[in-house]
């Protein structure tokens, strides 16, 4: 499970983290957040939309809201399924869909590095 | 109530809108995030936690807990409640509230700002 969503036992051990929770608002609906983004790399890394929800915690009810959203509010999928088999269907991330992945993870990137002096000054407050 | 916690039809009206909702994760706790920076603002403005809580749709008892939570997260308390009167007790930021209110708001703004060009290449791809 990713580190994008939620606080775990080993942040702790780092001391404080910032995290970037990133929202994509667009026609009233979240485009693109934290759990739709690890929901794309955990497709991305299983290769079916049902593993990948299950790795990360999620329904495949919910799994296929998501995927609809997204593919619904960028200019083409960023999910491709391909049904049918015995094991069920395989899905796979588009070039659309790797290239929204990369840009997100390039806007947390110079988020963080925009951020240091500022954060080393609210670490400082915090309590030891 | 603030445009930081959810989508809302003006949203819309203007395009897509890119939130950064930073979290400060202390001690496997949230010390820090959109929801209480938002009710830090709202105790700032109302000059109370009940009224602060009512004005963002959060219980008082939900505002308690996030008080209490970022007061133990900080080397001094963020906000201060000042009992007694037949209006119920008051509540102010402390000097180090508002500090911390004004750090989150600057790594707020220096993410904006690092994020523009790889923001504007996302936008490019969502629906028009």
């Amino acid at each position: 499970v990713s580190t994008l969503n939620r606080p775990s036992a080993r942040t702790h051990l780092k001391g404080p983290v910032l995290q970037f929770r990133l929202r994509v608002i667009h026609k009233s609906e979240i485009a693109l957040g934290p759990g739709k983004v690890e929901l794309l790399t955990a497709i991305q890394t299983h290769g079916s939309i049902s593993k990948g929800a299950k790795s990360v915690g999620m329904s495949y009810m919910r799994a296929w809201t998501l995927v609809k959203i997204m593919n619904g509010a960028f200019r083409g999928p960023l999910v491709i399924v391909e049904r049918g088999g015995t094991q069920g269907g395989s899905a796979r991330l588009t070039p659309l869909g790797h290239h929204v992945l990369e840009l997100y993870f390039e806007l947390i990137k110079q988020s963080q590095s925009a951020s240091k002096t500022v954060w080393s000054k609210l670490r400082k407050v915090l309590k030891k």
